[in-house]
């Protein structure tokens, strides 16, 4: 019973006592980040895989856009093939740009989170360090879907009010290639809200009550 | 000697010792929150009446943004007056509405926050709260900078490859509101990300070393 009351006490109370085990032990990679820090480290490794895999995504749909159409011209010979690319709008440069960097940024901090993932000591410092990042990135991200959103809206929809056409109706398939990185790339904003809300959480779990 | 020693622990170890005050004396209100977490809880409620600003501001600069001019269209009697206003485009719309939210969140927070310095015992719960909310609204108010921002470069330098001509040479005065209201939204955004680091700053900073 006693030997059972000291497990349980191991369990909540990760500082080490005289029944933990030995730090020679860390060889034995897998047992330490699961108990001393439940599910997060694990979740937090997937979700920036996700970062990752969303940033990539979104640029590799946004750049493959490209779709040529013949289209009037107003000079001669009036109808010739005309090419829409991302390239053309500002909105979706800065978008590709931002997209760029949170991929780059995730796969970078997947590596490091799976690092400290098998090295558990050094996991706070580097925690702390990423959660600022990834504030800043969702900054970035978000404010770059907002962009691409808007605009890919126009080429939707059209502005009456200013008389700017839609451009889907012609180019339908790079506005399929628009919508879906765009989609994506909210996806990716939802995982780093979720990254921060989740290392708030880690980072708060350890405050004595 | 031994007092000013004793003043030195009071200062750096916030737990109740001996020869800390008693909890009778918290009507005192001003010195508790400064020698527990320092500087933060002030820094907290004057960015939150930022955010508050920010919002209210630039809310208040895009709905007052109208403005009618002589205009060239294309049916009889040719010229007429025509209006530009904010709710002739969905992103302009998005903006109002978001940043709406983030101006009453700021209002509110600032209240609760002042709440929470003149009662600091419920001060870290509150700010585990906030710092969820902070971080949803970095997400919505930095997209909707992103998407006016998009549609209004359109608007001022137009899209030479999608014939989307540009409104700004018309609607000089229109244009200006809507460029600070962006400017301004995009100090709230940055307001909110200080928010955030400096909540998790504070956060971490209570974990024992």
């Amino acid at each position: 019973m006693a030997s059972a009351a000291d497990k349980e006490s191991e369990k909540i109370i990760p500082v080490p006592t005289s029944t933990s085990p030995p730090p020679e032990t860390k060889g034995l990679a897998a047992a330490p980040p699961a108990t001393s820090a439940g599910y997060f480290p694990v979740v937090n490794v997937v979700l920036r895989f996700l970062l990752f895999a969303s940033g990539l995504v979104s640029v590799v749909v946004m750049v493959t856009s490209k779709q040529t159409e013949i289209t009037q011209i107003p000079f001669p010979p009036f109808r010739a093939p005309v090419s829409a690319k991302f390239s053309h709008s500002p909105a979706f440069i800065y978008f590709v740009a931002a997209l760029s960097v949170a991929g780059f940024y995730g796969l970078i901090s997947t590596l490091v989170s799976i690092y400290a993932l098998l090295k558990p000591s050094c996991s706070t410092k580097i925690l702390s360090h990423f959660v600022i990042f990834d504030v800043l990135l969702l900054g970035i991200v978000a404010s770059a879907t907002g962009a691409a959103g808007g605009v890919a809206y126009i080429g939707l929809k059209g502005n009456t009010h200013t008389a700017w056409r839609k451009v889907c109706n012609v180019y339908g398939d790079f506005c399929r290639h628009i919508g879906g990185s765009v989609a994506v790339s909210l996806f990716g904003s939802i995982v780093l809200v979720l990254l921060v809300i989740l290392s708030i959480h880690s980072i708060s779990k350890k405050i004595p009550k």
